[in-house]
C-alpha cells in the first residue's frame, strides 16, 4: 500500500506531526479499515523520501493513541475499533444547504462594554480609564505562586470547588480588608468572583427580584447600570456632585438597592464626604435597603490615608462590599471579592454556585500566596508610587498646558475627570479630534459611563485614565492635546 | 526601645515573618511612630534571644517594603509617611455592637447545588453522579502546559480579554466539534464559559427574556431548572422515557427555549432517538424556539460511535450547544464551551462580558495547548477506557448481586441509572441504608436532578457515578450493597 498524503508543502507542522495527522484522517475516513496491515517504516520512509525515524516516530505516537495494533513480528494494522470510535460521529450531511431561521424573534442584545471591544485599535497614547500598566505585572511572583500551588495540586484541579471560593484566599482577603479598609469581615463574609463584574452580576442575582427598585448614581458604571436594568428593576437615578451622591435624593421607598462608588465616584472620581456616608447608611437602614459599595479602585490612594469603607462603618449589614484584582494586578485574573453582611451568606453560596460553581482554583491558589507572603502587598507599593507620579505628572502638565483647571478625582484611583472650561468645545469634539493624532481622551460614554440624557457632564468631562502610561509618554500626550486645543491653551483666558 | 512582641510560641510562622509582621503591627497601630529610630539589629536579636541573621532579614524586608527608611551610618528610622499610609484606614470603632437588621425584608436564597454541598463527609465507597476520577487528571501535561504559556505569558494576564474566548482556544474547539460531535462550528460561534454552568447561566441570561417559556425534560438537571425558573420563565415539564424526550408533549406555544440532554439524559441516563431528535427539530422551527443541547458527558461513548450532536443537524439556527472540560479534566479548571447559532453571537458576546468579563486566561490558553498538541485526545482515551471497564465491572457486578436488571445510561457518560425491582424499598431508603455503611448511591433528588412531585423515577431510581471508583472499589461496594439489601439478592425472585 502506498500512502498519499497531501498538502504538504504549505502545512507549518513538523514532518512527524504531518505524517501522523494524514494517517488518522485516512483511518477516519475510512481510506485506511480496521484490520488493514500497514507498510513497514523502512517502505514507508523510502516511498515519502523521509527519514525512517521520522516514520517510526509517528506510527509510535498513533499506535500509543491506539489507531495501530502491534503484531509481534509481523508488524502494524489498523486497529479492529479505532480509538476515535467513540469520539467520532458519522458525518452529517444535512439536506441541502442551512435553512435561515426567518420567522425568529429576534433575541435583543446589550451593549458590548467599551472595555472589551475589540473592533479598533487602541490610540498610541492612551488614556484608556482602568487600565492597569501591564508592564507593572508582576510575572515572576505570579509564576512563582502558579508554580509553587500546582507542584502541591493535589487532586484541586479535578474536584468540584467550594462556590464561595478557597478558603484560603478567603481568610487572606478576610485578614486585608481589616488594615486596608476598615472592614471587619470573617472568612464566611468573603465570596471570591471573577472580577467585578462577577460580583455585580452575583448582587443581581441575589437581589434583584421581589420588585426591588435600583437605585444608582447619575453618572454611574454602564456595566452594573445594564445589569440591573435588564433584570427587569425599575431604577432611579440620584445626582452626584464634588462630594459624590447627593442623599437627599435618594428615593423615600422601602426595599430599595443602591450601587455606589463612594470611594472613587466612577466615573467623576470625586469622594463621597463623612456625612453623606452617614446619612447613606441611615437611608439603607429607614427603607430596608441594601447598599452594593463598588470599590473598583480602593488599592490606589496617594496623598492620605483613605476614608474607610463604607462597608466598614455598615452596623445593620445593609452594606456588600465589592472589590477587584484587576487593577491592582491584572484582569487577565478575572478576581475578585464581594463581602456580604451574614444575613446574606447563604443565598451568596447558593447563587455563584447556580452561576458557575466557583471561581478556578489556580487563580485561588496563587493569590492566596501572593498575599500571604507579602508580595501582595510589596507590589502594591511599587505601583503606588509608579502611579502617583504619573497622576502628578499628568496634573502639571495638563496645568502647564491650559493653565490652573478644576480636576476632580486626583486623591486616589487611576484616572482623573477634567471639567473643561466654558470655552472648550464639546467633550465628545475633543476625544474625536484627540484620536486623530493617535491621542486617547474620553468622554464619560466612551469611558463606560452611563448618564441621563442631555447631563452636562457628558459634554464638559475629560476623562484620564493615567497607570499605564509613563511620564514621558504622559508629557507626549499633553504636548499633542494642547495642539489639538490652540483656543484653550494657556495664552488664552482662563475661567474664573 | 525593647520591643514588646506577642503570641510567638502558638504562632506557625517563621520567626522571620513573625518579627517582621509584628514590626509592621506596631507601627500601624501607633505603637512605632514615624522617625522613631530603631534598635540595632544586634541589641534587637540579643533582647529576642534569636540570631541577628533572622533579624537583619526581617528588618531588611520592611525596609523594602517601605516601613523603615535607612539613614547611612546612624542607623534605621520608621519612615515618615508609612508605605501603608495609603492602604491602611483609620480605625473605625462603631458607637457600641451592630444593630441586627430586624426590619429587614428576607432575601430568599436558592437551595445550594449538591455538587457543591461540604457540610457532610463523602461516604468511603462513593458512586457521587458526575464525578471524574481524580486521580486520572493529566496534571504533568496540565502544569507543562502551564509552564510554557505563562512563559510567553507577555502582557496576556494583565489586559482586558476577548469576553467570547481566547481566540486560539475558540479555533481549537471550532476544529474538535466537527469530528467529535458533527458540528460544523466556526470560532465566532464559540464562546469559552466557565463549566457547564455559567453556560447555562448565559443562555438563561440571552434567552429568558420576552415572556419565553421553559421547557424541561421531567426529570431534569436541578441546576439549570433553578435558573431558568428563578429568572421569572413559566414553566412546561415534558416526560422521559426510554427513549428519551417525548415530543408529542411538547407545548404549541411560540418562543419556547427547551433545555435539553439528548446524548446521555440527566439524570437517567438514556439516548434520544433519531426520530425524536427530528421531530424536536421540527418542533423548535414550527414554535420559533430554541433549544439548550446539554451534552455535559458526551466525551463518554463506549461502544459505538455516538449519534452527532443535536446541533449537528440543526439547520435553522435553533440550537444551542453545551459541553463542559469539567468531567474529561476536572471542573478545578472552570472550562466549558458553549456553541451559539450566528443570528446570537452578538448577544452572547455581549452577555458573557456583562456577566464576568470572560474567563482566566490561564486555563483558556493551557486548554488550547491541550488540544492542538494532542494531548488532550490521548487523555481522553486513556480515561475512556479505564470508565468503560469500571462501567462493565458495575453492570457485572450488580446482575451478579441481584440478577438482571433494567440499568439505563450504559452506552455513554459517567453514570447508570438502575431502575429498582418492584420488589425494591424506595430508592430514598436504600440511599440512607447505603450511607450508614459508607456506601453512596443516589436517588435522583440527592444527585441533583430535579423531577415533578411524586414521579416514580423518585422511588425507583438509584444513580451510579462509576468514573471515579477503580474496579476493586467497584467490587467491595457491591458487596456492602448486596448486604444491605437482602430482599433483593441473587436468591430473591427476579422481576419479570
Amino acid at each position: 500500500m502506498q500512502l498519499a498524503l497531501s498538502n504538504w508543502s504549505r502545512d507549518q507542522r513538523t514532518l512527524q506531526e504531518r505524517i501522523a495527522a494524514e494517517l488518522r484522517a485516512m483511518i477516519l475516513d475510512g481510506r485506511l479499515r480496521p484490520g488493514e496491515r500497514l507498510p513497514g517504516s523502512r517502505a514507508l520512509a523510502a516511498d515519502l523520501g523521509i527519514s525512517r525515524t521520522t516514520v517510526v516516530l509517528a506510527l509510535e505516537r498513533l499506535a500509543s493513541e491506539g489507531y495501530f495494533e502491534s503484531r509481534a513480528r509481523i508488524g502494524l494494522f489498523v486497529a479492529a475499533s479505532p480509538p476515535e470510535g467513540a469520539l467520532v460521529v458519522a458525518r452529517v450531511d444535512p439536506a441541502g444547504p442551512p435553512v435561515a431561521p426567518a420567522r425568529a424573534t429576534p433575541v435583543p442584545a446589550p451593549p458590548l462594554l467599551p472595555v472589551v471591544r475589540r473592533d479598533q485599535p487602541r490610540p498610541e497614547l492612551d488614556f484608556w480609564v482602568g487600565r492597569a500598566d501591564p508592564a507593572l505585572f508582576p510575572l515572576r511572583a505570579w509564576r512563582e505562586a502558579v508554580e509553587v500551588k500546582l507542584a502541591r495540586a493535589g487532586s484541586a484541579l479535578a474536584e468540584y470547588l467550594d462556590p464561595q471560593g478557597e478558603p484560603s484566599l478567603r481568610e487572606a482577603i478576610a485578614a486585608r480588608v481589616g488594615p486596608a479598609r476598615g472592614i471587619r469581615a470573617t472568612a464566611e463574609e468573603v465570596v471570591v468572583v471573577s472580577g467585578s463584574q462577577d460580583g455585580i452580576n452575583l448582587a443581581c442575582r441575589m437581589l434583584s427580584g421581589g420588585g426591588r427598585c435600583f437605585v444608582h448614581e447619575d453618572p454611574c458604571y454602564r456595566g452594573a447600570f445594564e445589569l440591573f436594568v435588564r433584570s427587569g428593576m425599575r431604577r432611579v437615578a440620584v445626582p452626584v456632585d464634588a462630594d459624590g451622591l447627593r442623599p437627599e435624593a435618594l428615593p423615600d421607598q422601602r426595599g430599595c438597592l443602591l450601587y455606589l462608588t463612594p470611594s472613587h465616584q466612577y466615573p467623576l472620581g470625586v469622594t463621597l464626604s463623612l456625612e453623606r456616608r452617614r446619612a447613606v447608611l441611615d437611608w439603607a437602614e429607614r427603607t430596608d435597603s441594601f447598599v452594593l459599595e463598588d470599590d473598583y479602585d480602593g488599592d490606589f490612594r496617594y496623598d492620605e490615608a483613605p476614608l474607610p469603607a463604607l462597608a466598614a462603618e455598615d452596623r445593620t449589614g445593609r452594606v456588600l462590599y465589592l472589590a477587584t484584582f484587576s487593577k491592582s494586578l491584572g484582569p487577565g485574573l478575572r478576581l475578585g471579592y464581594l463581602i456580604v453582611p451574614p444575613q446574606l451568606c447563604a443565598a451568596a453560596r447558593a447563587w455563584k454556585a447556580l452561576m458557575s460553581i466557583g471561581v478556578p482554583w489556580l487563580e485561588q491558589a496563587a493569590m492566596a500566596e501572593l498575599l500571604l507572603t507579602g508580595a501582595f502587598e510589596r507590589h502594591l507599593r511599587r505601583i503606588r508610587l509608579a502611579y502617583r507620579a504619573r497622576r502628578d505628572r499628568l496634573i502639571a502638565r495638563l496645568e502647564a498646558s491650559f493653565g490652573p483647571q478644576e480636576i476632580q478625582g486626583r486623591r486616589g484611583g487611576m484616572h482623573v475627570a477634567w471639567r473643561l472650561p466654558p470655552a472648550a468645545p464639546a467633550a465628545e469634539a475633543i476625544e474625536r479630534a484627540a484620536a486623530r493624532v493617535g491621542l486617547g481622551v474620553y468622554g464619560l460614554r466612551s469611558a463606560g459611563a452611563w448618564a441621563s440624557p442631555g447631563h452636562p457632564r457628558l459634554r464638559d468631562t475629560l476623562l484620564f485614565g493615567y497607570a499605564a502610561l509613563v511620564e514621558a509618554q504622559i508629557d507626549a500626550a499633553l504636548e499633542r492635546l494642547a495642539a489639538a486645543l490652540p483656543r484653550l491653551a494657556r495664552d488664552a483666558p482662563v475661567p474664573a
